[in-house]
């Protein structure tokens, strides 16, 4: 039984970031065997290692299959050939051996040396654009278009585990409600502080539950205070928030005292009609019936955010965005150049985003639900700091932490 | 201080279906006081109660709002004036006051008689059509369209609670994970099989924890044995599928094993891109690519399907509705004259149905996690059977109880 | 088919507690017939129902299982005959027949009138001590003593609905994560406040989550105000103050920072050795060795504590009671006479005090999972408002609001 | 700032294991630095690696800490020194550094060479009887008694990582409802033969759950056909598998209906005091009482079992211990030698066991709730393959697996 081999390079921080232990683990899962050709440990915390091995396989359709999973991991062929690059059939269809985009850093070998991807994100394809790699959707090749296939002439950069001690260094794969939050609040300011002071974004990803828990006037105020350059929901949240804002109510319970107020979702309809009635939520500010809340905030100070439809909207109000095709886009380009993204109290949101993040912006997700957040990482966002706490207590925390109370 | 008053009439089931302590309760919470001026507690489990009632409230505007809240439980005035239908000022916009439908039976006292509302469903407005009143959404109004406003001449009927001893009179209100399914399962069975046997409609509304935990073999089992008449999913479900029958996997998970086999995403983007390739799943199912699993079935039986768009998707699917209103209507034609809705595992497409059903459809609800199933409920829809328990398990006794084995 | 009858009366607040809607639900589920002789509904909030009934069923002994049931909802025997009280034939053994308690208050016909069952709890016995009625365990029985038998001769007063719109009033049967919890520790806030202020006693139930979600020096602040008439924990919650206050650890994770330091028990077990060298708790606070957190508070102030065995434990500190049988004895001392129960993060420890607690003791439950208060009530315990939130925010709100911060 | 420095040694499946990686980070973490003296990976999968380490703190106590937890990690002191034993102050007591053991195998270098310490668990210390190092609990500590001091005479060997693929190398830290449970039942299944059929013993540790969800038949099938060989549980599994079997019900709902069909708890009273009247519930299975369940197997097949008593316990039947000291010993007692320990929905008796196990006993560990099996794992034990599921479904499979349909 003459095996098939390959031999791979791979180099960085590969023993702390953890991916040495995933690549050989990998090899033998697979029934592939491995030697090490050479291998050097980074003599200190500063030092990369560097890697050389030889992966046999008894079948080559397997070894094609392994090669795959390594270069996900940041093994690369010792040897590279030039990026295959093969048309597009049709429009929106890619060849059939195309190569699927992780969320890491990403290079192709093309005219002979490691050029990096641009515009990276997970799910996506690489085409060739004025000869160099670009990441794009499936949906958007044009027949014709040169597609990257195989994964033999790529090299991806999976991020190293944070070297320093704060938020994604201290609380990486955390997912417990038995831990005090209060740290993790304190940390999370402090980044944010440190993410505006460098001029970088903070986009916020939040659901409704982020009004019912009464967190509406913290997150608001946190966009009056400039710590919010983007906010990407859905429909119901800017209806609760409205809704809250001229009946003191969320779903028809009222948010001072926890009564509730009228049968099922009338104020909710209520809200709905009255800024249909305006014709835009930037008519109800500009009107004056619109004075505070998140809406009204991220108006005021110019804030861009993206409100998605979904099948369960009611209304949807004039701002939302319907058609998903479109509201993915809106998404895309409020994420552009995101620092830290901050994810409260929504898996489907959340999820969308993450998909669509390169794997170098960090995120937060804070959920009272545990599974919330072991989804969020089971869907290779793995720099996800995972805080499972009550999001209401929450933002009034990060609030208070940042500019005293609100 | 001379209190308010108004007069209201009920009659129904009123004790066992738990509407008169509603309505008591009601009355004092919202600080007004009653005097009941008659009423007759039905002789035997057969017989109606009637309840005549005088509510005083010092303030005018609270006795208002407490009256709308007692209509929607199944109160009206003793002496209902004609229905107030006024224009709507513009397309897509109702008065202020208008009336905001529930998802119970609803009459409106129309030139002098009462007349049942056609089209009923939650979070609507009643307009004048022909002189009859039909339910329709907010959206869908035209301007001078004559629309319902205030709550004086509506009558409600909630539903009474189920007399029989079979699947809801047993099930109402469980949710726990602490009992045994065997029992649901079979309940839900017999339950099919009398739809069925009468000539019912049965819509499933499907999340892709149907496909992870291996459901989709038995689920695909119920539409060739004609237990499905439609089905309401997302984009991801039909890709889950199409992934599961083409390569075996699911996210990249291996069913047969439960083994990871591939680095993410990819199986699931080959399935988008061999689909996309082809045209559409219809056209994967006509060049005999598409051999198997839920989406062939349905096909393949002309069972209707709608597959919503979300902002999460990959692809979409050529089938996949992206416009959220269309896909509501989608959903919406898909649902006419349903006898019962079986929701597995999707939170999203459960709750989205559930606004549309008028509150006799029946609806049995399986997920793993009780906080949908409450969550369910608490939107409204407490004819809902909770079964908290794993879908895969619960798909293949399903199957077991209405075909033998799968 | 003649079927077998009786004739049964119920009077008190029989609408808004949801009573005579359970009774009439209940006689039909179990396949009997019931006629309403009389019912007058009471017609203002402030007035009570009468109910009188007749019940049919064609099985003797499915009336008599019936019978039992609907005298746990306040249905008595129209013309109840004197107790059967019959001897226990051995210690810690019951005659067959024997009543099972509820929690709710009981009063038993003996010579020839209605009269109230002393120290009344679940699961217990009634027995004739100096020709009253009191409530005991089983395993306490004496041979010979006299056991009541059968349930004809018994009426309880279930709990009606609270009138009052605080806050149980206002919280029955939340159990949702998706409500604001600042109204809800402001009224648990008022609600101690009131207790304290009329002489009441309130009991905290606290699990270790009290300790890890850093909620202990607001726990041991609200102990030093005086607002702590008793504690009833595990070993483990005591272990971990211990542990926190010597070491600034619990279970190893540095609570000022949220990091992990040292190899998982290690400062755990350091503290339970620290403990056993100095002897006891109360010898660690004489010595000075222990100078503040939960325990300290409570040995300082003089508040009595119990803390039981379990068989998870280290240790266990010299203060656990390892017994059981003598542990459940030390909790319902400590419990005699509590106004108000509040339960923080303990599932098993709150379920045990649910069990010892007549109903008309008021219970406050937080934690942060769904599922643990829907048990709660599902035991029985319908008395319980339920916070779903995180436990340490929960705590520091409460101090707070009744001490200014913390 | 002349650093403090050690070096150390490691060798074994240090990459596969995770451990290097662990090992380097941690020194980062705690603010040292290291410097990789040498390192050799195995060439291939069958070989170990092997390294020396010098590590560099600026603070003599945080090297001491340090060196305590890369111990932990399987790091030893390149030059040990003889083990430092000193004796107990008092009974129950050690001296204030003394090494507090992990589950791992651990060797300590006494007189000269490195020896295995005897019965392994973890929380305990470490003491020389007879010249041989055996792990007791501090509790059972003699005074004057030879204890381990300091962790520099001390060499863990963490369980590498499992070599074949069989259930724990595919399930490892899977803990998702997405998954299809289906092979994971057919791999534990598999397990459990090949257990059986070399000799191994298999332990169950079991909740009311297993009763609740319908899943008792298939317990008491394992039991029946010698896959169980010894059952660990609380007072309440064995009093609701006897109401199930007396009576048809579990916490009063019928198990063949899923109908409540008493007031609460009645039937579980009856079923206490049904066995308190014939003494035992061996006695109950002498008289033929006790017919069926998983007591009756259990006792006919002479199955060792320990039911450990707890504060919430109802009776308690005869045969709980409801010392919890004697509680602890009795599980010991039946775990020792245990090849593998399913556990089946109950979190307290799970921890409990989980920290009497030394980590190469392997546990499979079933629950409904994500959260229990992450807080399982969280204990360290990571040897636990975890399956969220519905226990009574799993139990069905299980036995469906093993026997053929039960």
């Amino acid at each position: 039984m003459n095996p098939y081999a390959r031999r791979f390079v791979s180099q960085g921080h590969l023993v702390d970031s953890g991916l040495l232990t995933r690549m050989l683990n990998l090899i033998v899962e697979e029934g592939a065997d491995y030697e090490v050709l050479s291998f050097r440990l980074g003599k200190t915390n500063r030092d990369e290692s560097h890697l050389e091995l030889e992966v046999r396989s008894p079948e080559e359709s397997r070894l094609a299959d392994l090669t795959a999973r390594l270069v996900a991991l940041g093994c690369y062929e010792r040897k590279p050939g030039e990026g295959l690059f093969r048309p597009a059939p049709r429009d929106g269809v890619a060849p059939e051996d195309f190569y699927s985009t992780t969320h890491h850093r990403t290079e192709v070998h093309v005219q002979g040396r490691w050029r990096e991807v641009r515009r990276q994100r997970m799910d996506g394809v690489v085409v060739l654009e004025d000869g160099e790699p670009v990441c794009r959707k499936l949906r958007d090749l044009a027949a014709g278009q040169a597609v990257l296939c195989g994964s033999s002439s790529v090299r991806l950069a999976p991020p190293a585990r944070a070297r320093d001690p704060g938020l994604f260094g201290f609380m990486q794969s955390e997912v417990s409600s038995e831990r005090s939050v209060e740290n993790a609040v304190r940390r999370v300011a402090d980044e944010l502080k440190n993410i505006r002071a460098a001029g970088g974004r903070i986009v916020v990803v939040a659901g409704p539950v982020v009004v019912h828990t009464g967190g509406a006037p913290a997150l608001a105020a946190l966009v009056r205070a400039g710590f919010v350059q983007g906010l990407l929901a859905g429909n119901a949240l800017a209806v609760h928030d409205v809704e809250c804002v001229l009946y003191g109510t969320s779903l028809g319970v009222e948010l001072a005292t926890g009564r509730a107020v009228d049968q099922g979702h009338r104020n909710h309809m209520r809200a709905l009609n009255r800024i249909a009635a305006l014709g835009s939520l930037s008519a109800a500010v500009q009107q004056g019936v619109l004075e505070s809340g998140i809406m009204y905030e991220l108006l005021r100070s110019g804030v861009p955010y993206a409100l998605a439809g979904s099948i369960r909207d009611d209304g949807p109000l004039p701002e939302t965005i319907n058609d998903m095709i479109q509201a993915q886009g809106a998404y895309e380009r409020i994420l552009a150049e995101a620092s830290l993204v901050l994810m409260l109290g929504s898996m489907l949101h959340s999820i969308a985003v993450g998909n669509m993040l390169p794997s170098w912006v960090k995120m937060v997700c804070v959920d009272i639900a545990p599974p919330v957040i072991t989804k969020l990482a089971d869907r290779g966002s793995a720099q996800t700091a995972g805080i499972v706490t009550d999001v209401g207590f929450f933002l009034r925390g990060l609030a208070a932490n940042l500019m005293g109370s609100v």
